[in-house]
């Protein structure tokens, strides 16, 4: 590592030879695959941007300049770049964020990994540097060719268009996958235009060969050039970005240096929007990535970097759950259909779609049309199933609500990584959905505890056919099943404590365990229990709407205790509590939840017990409110 | 009306002759005219299609077809072809909705009036077709040229191009204008479009020409129809469409029922996607309309129908004031900018526009774009207000929280129609905009009373450069000033009520009036004061946080009644109440606010008193409470 490690500061790049530019990026890719395999993290889409990040940062003074990463998946790069080369406790509590972090440098400007936000990012950027009369200012933004499958990109994109004397430079980091195969028309144009590289070797050998051959050759070449427009019309319909309004440069090599330091001079200096179309190789030069088909280098846990086997398998319990249940249900309804947003292997729909590919629709990193396209099939008599992260459903509110709620569509969300899943930062915790959904009319949402009850959530979901309804869990090994003892319309008791020597009356408290804080509610009340007071422990499956039994079940009680890996505020708890209030119930209420805050990236179980997220603390605060009673 | 009385049904209007169908277009032209300025209502929108209507009921057979109108803003002439003709008390209570509605008409299939959902419907219809096999059935999506510059518009397109081989037809309405006129790059390609109906006049001229001449002709126009493509390439680079794989037929003159059908036919029998781009004229027949240039006829209150004048000018007070207290502060502050997405004079952005016009962005029916954008130039020195409706901001939810709040930028968001707002049906009520809110870590809402409140809040909004901060205002008059008579750590105490004999303490009762909301807090007051009680009347102009003060005052009462124009369930109400309990606080409660329902289209007034929003229904509920306790 003998040049990277002489590397403090972007303009250290900015000195090297082309041939120390070759060394830099192989010494980058060691580093990656030496490091990431140990932390975990993004490896793929790191090693498919070395040379294109190296040329970055040559071409373009950061931070004077501006550099916006969309997601931040392809980050690590830059951050060896400019000043951040201890990886030992990436994605680690103390240690660098996997994503752009503006505590961690002042080269890092977007935190957010949604994707598809850059455009807009730099967009806005631009336009205050040119109201700010900052014209020797630059913005680049780095996107993938996946994230072009998403609504507010093109949204952006129309908006740069229409700025036609602005500077910002779009770099599309096209590797024909976002999270799998990139699908759509746009991504069916893109692969139209890397294949002029053909045409484009061929005008390169036209003009030596031509030049070569004096004046007349020269005149030749003009000539040539000059039919390059209506060539390029006929080899590729490259027309789209042109028609749009955005100088179109490329398709350029991303693995070579050079050709992206031209690319990106080129487009510097044009006194407009461009787009600069890289084709890069996900995972390149690193055998196991590159010879994945399914793409599971996008994201790894520690693996081994020889073979790029997994260290210890990582056990996505729910998820496997559901991809089970799914294939049944699948079997038994041919009227079940499964909706992915470019994920449709971490929300575990790939059996499905093995099974079932003509009932699988894959539409990009595109939520919103995911969500309505749905109720459009409802209405036409499917049962759409859409499986997503629950921090990706954000963006579908408005069409939840809209078009799935108001039409009374059946249609089945599927929200996987759920409440806190810690090492991605605050833009991936699951934590805002159910107190989101809670507004959205008709809408029902389950929050299972274990395999079983998730199994007979996702039959029952398919079973709806006239509203919105949710099944929700989180990241993460499956927790152990827990039975019943006994099921009150459709709250199961867990369990239920009475203390033994009967001399007097304890205080009775409820204890409400949503979804997969059932062990904690469970512990919680076995906790209380030998503080001498009678407890029922509840896991209500089904929470939205409010489960009535279980709102009066808080008026046979002198405290009730909640637990949810949710916001506190306007969460499953707070809805009890209203409704129990305007039932003119009185008990009173200790809510453990997280707080409507932004949580920096950690591990789930130091994150769950910082948010006082743990039993002890329910405990603790139960223990309070009784005694100021 | 000789010939629109006898259609009673579609297959009616298949029955017509040419002369027919023109004495239909103007009967129908004539019909709205005189109806929608007695009644208020889309009139420009449904002006421009009612040949395009006519063509789509001669063409397809609804409901066995799918017709889709996106926004739902021009489906008057839709409604007028399906047996429903009397539009005495369009958007009235019991009356025809403004907007498609399914338990009007087995006709009508999208009720949404958000923009930009038609596609993602159509795509989901489509599949779900072709899933059960139904061959025969047709979708056609209608979309106005605004609706594309919309994400989700995209993401559908991408999706649709993707399955080559499924049937749907994409009517885009391309007036040039969806709100004002439509701008960014789709709209700049749209227009180069349309410029080529000069070449298919020409190639019309020579097939005329030519064929006239006979053999020799007919083969020079052969020569030249095979020229096309590569002629349509140089005229006009319509490859957008077709490079992302849709069939491309067009422009059309939309005013032509015969061209119209022409090109539906073709559509129609094409075995795969088409768009087919008709170009029409917003207002089309109605010389006020026509010669409008701010486009106030896209939704009109009563006008007198000769001369396009209101008949009672309508008073949108609030949004009047923000207009005048915008352009104070652009003048005071040239770091302010002004967003709006589409709607520049419904939010009352042009006074801004006209004098800052370089500090002026529409970024077309894009609010995520708006609220990325406006992060980008946070954090780019500027402070941004952007301003939309209260429900439209339900899309840009997960913008507001990832890149605005996540980064802490300095942006106003300024909510115009929030609470109930009537007329327009369930999907424009902003009454989810508190509760959603709520969750946004660090995000400020202000919810002023009146006229100096609201100057207030948006002076104090652009002064807060490390978070977002929200602005919320109802549609319709300004309420009358109500002066503070103290002001507690920002909270206004607008009445006190003691009662006179002072034989016995009386029950003391705080109310709480959310914003506008404050009128019928005064009301209640009196009221409640009345019946003997001692009341505090209090106006929180900042109700995001919890004000601390405001929660504090919740303990000196022996109820807190609370009023807000937005769900109940988890409003700003419900927040004092769990922030009063989590202090150990056991005042009750007592909420008026809005149920988590979707609401039918009915005047403002009647809804606010169907669903026990008034001053005496809060009354009623806070002596039902105390009388319980």
């Amino acid at each position: 590592m003998g040049l990277l490690s002489t590397i403090t500061a972007p303009e250290d790049v900015r000195r090297l030879g082309p041939a120390q530019t070759r060394q830099l990026a192989t010494e980058i890719r060691d580093f990656l695959v030496h490091n990431v395999s140990r932390t975990g993290g993004h490896l793929g889409p790191n090693l498919g941007v070395v040379e294109l990040t190296i040329a970055l940062h040559r071409v373009y003074d950061s931070p004077r300049d501006t550099l916006v990463f969309d997601t931040g998946h392809q980050s690590y790069v830059h951050k060896l770049l400019t000043g951040r080369q201890d990886f030992a406790d990436l994605r680690k509590r103390g240690g660098l964020s996997g994503y752009p972090s503006r505590s961690e440098s002042e080269h890092d400007v977007v935190e957010n990994s949604h994707a598809s936000t850059a455009l807009s990012w730099a967009d806005g950027i631009a336009k205050a540097n040119e109201i700010g009369h900052h014209d020797d200012k630059h913005v680049v933004a780095v996107i993938g060719d996946g994230a072009l499958t998403g609504g507010m990109a093109w949204e952006a994109i129309n908006n740069i268009a229409a700025g036609r004397d602005r500077r910002l430079v779009i770099v599309v980091n096209d590797n024909g996958r976002s999270y799998s195969p990139t699908i759509g028309g746009v991504a069916d144009h893109l692969a139209t235009l890397r294949t002029t590289r053909g045409y484009e070797a061929f005008l390169a050998w036209g003009k030596r060969a031509l030049q070569r051959t004096g004046p007349p050759g020269r005149f030749a070449y003009g000539w040539l050039h000059g039919l390059k427009k209506g060539l390029k019309d006929v080899v590729a319909p490259q027309g789209m970005f042109e028609d749009l309004g955005l100088k179109y440069v490329g398709p350029v090599d991303g693995h070579d240096v050079s050709a992206m330091e031209h690319a990106l001079r080129r487009a510097k200096t044009y006194g407009g929007p461009v787009i600069v179309h890289a084709i890069t190789e996900k995972g390149r030069g690193y055998i196991p990535a590159e010879e994945d088909v399914a793409d599971r280098f996008h994201a790894v846990g520690k693996i081994h970097p020889e073979t790029g086997l997994p260290v210890a398998p990582s056990r996505f319990g729910w998820t496997q759950v559901f991809a089970e249940e799914l294939v049944e249900i699948g079997r038994r309804r041919p009227d079940v259909v499964a909706i992915t947003a470019a994920m449709l292997h971490p929300v575990g729909m790939a059996p499905f779609a093995e099974e079932f590919p003509e009932r699988t629709f894959d539409v990009g990193i595109a939520e919103q049309h995911a969500a309505t396209s749905a109720a459009g099939m409802a209405f036409a008599g499917l049962h759409p199933v859409v499986a997503v992260y629950a921090t990706f459903l954000n963006r579908a509110f408005d069409q939840v609500l809209m078009d799935v709620a108001l039409h009374k569509a059946g249609v089945t969300f599927v929200l996987d990584r759920a409440g806190v899943t810690g090492a991605d930062g605050p833009s991936h915790n699951g934590m805002w959905d159910m107190a989101m959904l809670r507004i959205v009319p008709g809408l029902r949402l389950a929050a299972p505890r274990d395999e079983a009850t998730l199994r007979a959530a996702l039959r029952a979901a398919v079973e709806v056919d006239d509203a919105p309804t949710v099944v929700r869990y989180p990241k993460g090994a499956l927790d152990e099943s827990i039975e019943a003892v006994e099921t009150l319309e459709g709250v199961d008791v867990v369990a239920r404590h009475t203390p033994g020597d009967g001399t007097s009356a304890p205080a009775r408290v409820l204890v409400v365990g949503v979804g997969a804080m059932a062990a904690a509610g469970l512990a919680a009340g076995e906790s209380l229990a030998a503080h001498g007071l009678a407890v029922d422990v509840v896991s209500p499956t089904w929470v939205l709407p409010a489960p009535e039994r279980l709102v009066k079940m808080t008026g046979d009680h002198d405290l009730v205790v909640t637990l949810e890996d949710g916001v506190v505020d306007g969460g499953v708890g707070a809805m009890l509590a209203q409704r129990a209030a305007a039932q003119g119930i009185r008990t009173p209420f200790a809510h453990t939840g997280l707080p409507v805050e932004f949580l920096d990236h950690a591990s789930r179980e130091q994150i769950m017990s910082a948010q006082r997220m743990q039993a002890e603390d329910a405990v603790r605060d139960a223990l309070a409110t009784l005694s100021q009673e």
